[in-house]
């Protein structure tokens, strides 16, 4: 494909792109990291670690932020190049052309075992020992991979894959073009125990998950449902893999939860969202619109919306760096302070 | 049901309870969150932050704490209402009145593979795809979800239920009315390998796993068996999802755990203890009867019964919090500190 | 088997071991926990707090380390022994003296789905109810067990042995003599989303995950394929259960991740790294040869070769021991502070 023709189908428009003269546009067979790319390869950088390589790498173009100098070593260098501010999202967009992720053909594997009751789309395709219980609607173009598990009742909407072995259970809902990897377990009954004199008591978990457009949860991460009303992730909302949401949580749209992440029961968490890894949040705790905790934060109180949080317990993140920064000081400072009080 | 039903019905004896005026005993449809309840809904309120929902809320009826105030408003609004000491554990019993937990029909399924010398007790349900090793015995009302492995040697009690797709290691000891929820995996080899010059080189784990009675395992957790001896977890204890039970540790009767804790191999833990979301525990370190480990503790060494630790490394609550609350005036502690010197 | 014999089979070599005078020699029927053991077994001790047990424990012969006060005790007792300076690697090699590891017997179980393009070596086993997608290759005596998914286009080594439920995706490449237990799952699209003002837009991710030789997963655990390139995990290296390894991640030979470690994108780590409990590493950090994290470290930022770091964010173990000592000790140094400061 002519390098060219990549820049044109990546939507990198005139206004924020460059590319050099015409006459050098060469043949592009794939895409490779900047420190990997072989001739015929495209790559991107973004960020000064990356920016250095451009005058080593064997790649044949490059994706540059808007930067006249990193334009002027591809240059020197022979190298096709465009320009862009948001580079990775170019290169997102070039994968996308050289790569056609795995997709098994429609149709209903005779092994798979699907109650009568159960009713699907057009082009669903239900793979290999598929097991599907009573009234679990299935939209069109579904895609269920080998060994997934459907308890009764539940609802997934057009285009949705769920990934080998993951397990979603009773009146789940799922909306459209979600995509469920493997070994997820979505609608289990949550945690919920009342002490007593006796023991621990079992509060039965009546409520539903409620999964709405668009979102994406990672392998082996669980969802729970509660004792009475939703557990809800919002349109557009991604989850890495081994994350944790309790029975009550309320998660907003378009979040973003990096692995490990765990919350406790009942927490909100407001729109666009980031929790980095192993973020852990307290029951009932409510996190506001475009906040963001760093990763191993443990938060027990309710964040502000655009608030930066960071560390255990969550601090701002400005304080908490400052803190830090302190911190190894410690030891100075009290035999400093013994020192100062003779 | 008639809320008058209902009170009787969950055992909130007279000395505990009250109940409006008998003319008042609404017809109740079901449960619901006291901020999410419709005309016809019962729903129970706990805490300073619910209690102010009173005033709002739709309920038909509602389970109080002993609070004269409380019981004030609900009567000013119209409202049925109980009072008891533990208004969750009223809604928790509730709940199992308004709700049928899924349960498959007994019953094996043709796609199970069982070995030909597995024994198994009356009414049990053995759903599709389910895959049982030898000398495997299962008990009475076992119920085994559909995809479920047992390997060789297994003992399941009555009544245990084995949700979708989890997989139960060989020889591993499951006791009566235990759950073991989706994509656990019990009974795995633990962790055990010694350095040498050439590498890792491994030490078999020849141990088992014993679950006792009441015991809850939550999905996708792991709890591993030990190279000699048992890894135990001890009657009517309740593990949340993603927690992890390394070889050899030793779990009394009525802990509880919530999700992705995390114990290193021989841990100890005591009777009733708690142990939040994210706590890790050391190799070999003992957790004394009582004690409770708050959210992301990290145990190096012993903590005594009845002990209530927070922090990494974990230190008793109260020494943590005072500590806590000082650490975000680090920075102005050290310019004091470097000023005073001058 | 008589003491002699094992002490001869465990390889431990007349420079390096003792026995105690021939005419003691007892018959050993199995091995044990020292302060589990009965008569008849064979236990070790390591370390102070077990060494105590030689006075109490009802083994018949033991594993010493190399000190004669030690010996001498086990033989007031009467019990046999052998000194090594490695006791736990000798009953490493005693417990594989008495336990055969449940191993499937070689075949295709009729109810495993294979796709006609799979090529398989001699002697494999391959469960009931596992799935096999086109183009897959598995060596000689390689072993899946029940409900496997391995998706299109994944090579599997000789004698390497996937677990019950585990999931390889497509196109990731295993070496010889691997471990992959229950419920992990390998090559998943890694966790790739560019922010754009509509959303979160969907890196795709066209590489590969490669696992050496000799790797061991534990269960649950998942390891991603990262947007282009490979994620890698060294020969020899271990990871216990429910650990993440993200797309793009370069670990190196004989690493040992302890459970619930999670490392974020384009993490490179060296050889003989060992990172312990709850670790979390951040993007791009580089971790150098024979580094170790202790547990529930954060580690930001890249670590030398051999340097030991503890704490969020790490710091040299050393510095951070000293730096949480004094942590307790806050609120008093600040209020001596505001005394002086007056």
């Amino acid at each position: 494909m002519k390098f060219s023709t990549i820049a044109e189908a990546i939507g990198i428009t005139s206004a924020s792109s460059l590319t050099v003269n015409p006459d050098h546009d060469p043949e592009i067979w794939g895409v490779a990291a900047v420190d990997q790319a072989t001739d015929g390869s495209l790559s991107y950088v973004e960020g000064e670690k990356f920016a250095r390589l451009i005058q080593t790498t064997a790649a044949s173009a490059l994706i540059l932020p808007a930067d006249p100098t990193l334009q002027q070593q591809a240059s020197d260098r022979g190298m096709a190049w465009l320009s862009t501010a948001d580079p990775r999202l170019g290169f997102a967009r070039a994968i996308a052309l050289f790569y056609t992720p795995y997709r098994p053909q429609p149709g209903i594997h005779p092994t798979a075992v699907l109650d009568p009751s159960v009713r699907y789309g057009a082009e669903v395709s239900i793979g290999a020992h598929v097991v599907i219980g009573a009234g679990v609607t299935l939209g069109n173009g579904v895609c269920l991979h080998p060994n997934v598990v459907i308890y009764p009742g539940v609802q997934v909407g057009d285009r949705t894959i769920l990934h080998a072995n993951c397990v979603i259970h009773e009146r789940t809902q799922i909306g459209a073009d979600c995509a469920i990897h493997s070994g997820a377990v979505i609608g289990a009954e949550g945690f919920g125990f009342v002490p007593t004199a006796t023991g621990w008591e079992k509060m039965e978990q009546s409520g539903v998950v409620v999964i709405e457009d668009g979102v994406r949860i990672g392998s082996n991460s669980t969802v729970d449902r509660p004792a009475v009303g939703t557990t809800r992730l919002g349109r557009g909302t991604k989850l890495d893999n081994l994350v944790h949401v309790a029975h009550g949580c309320q998660v907003g749209e378009g979040v973003v939860m990096a692995a490990q992440v765990g919350m406790a029961g009942g927490v909100v968490i407001g729109n666009r969202v980031i929790l980095a890894g192993q973020v852990g949040i307290a029951n009932q705790a409510t996190i506001g619109d475009g906040a963001i905790a760093t990763a191993k934060a443990g938060i027990h109180s309710d964040v502000a919306p655009g608030e930066i949080v960071t560390g255990i317990p969550a601090l701002p993140h400005k304080v908490f760096l400052k803190a830090s920064a302190i911190y190894r000081r410690l030891p100075d400072m009290y035999k400093t302070l013994q020192r100062l009080q003779k």
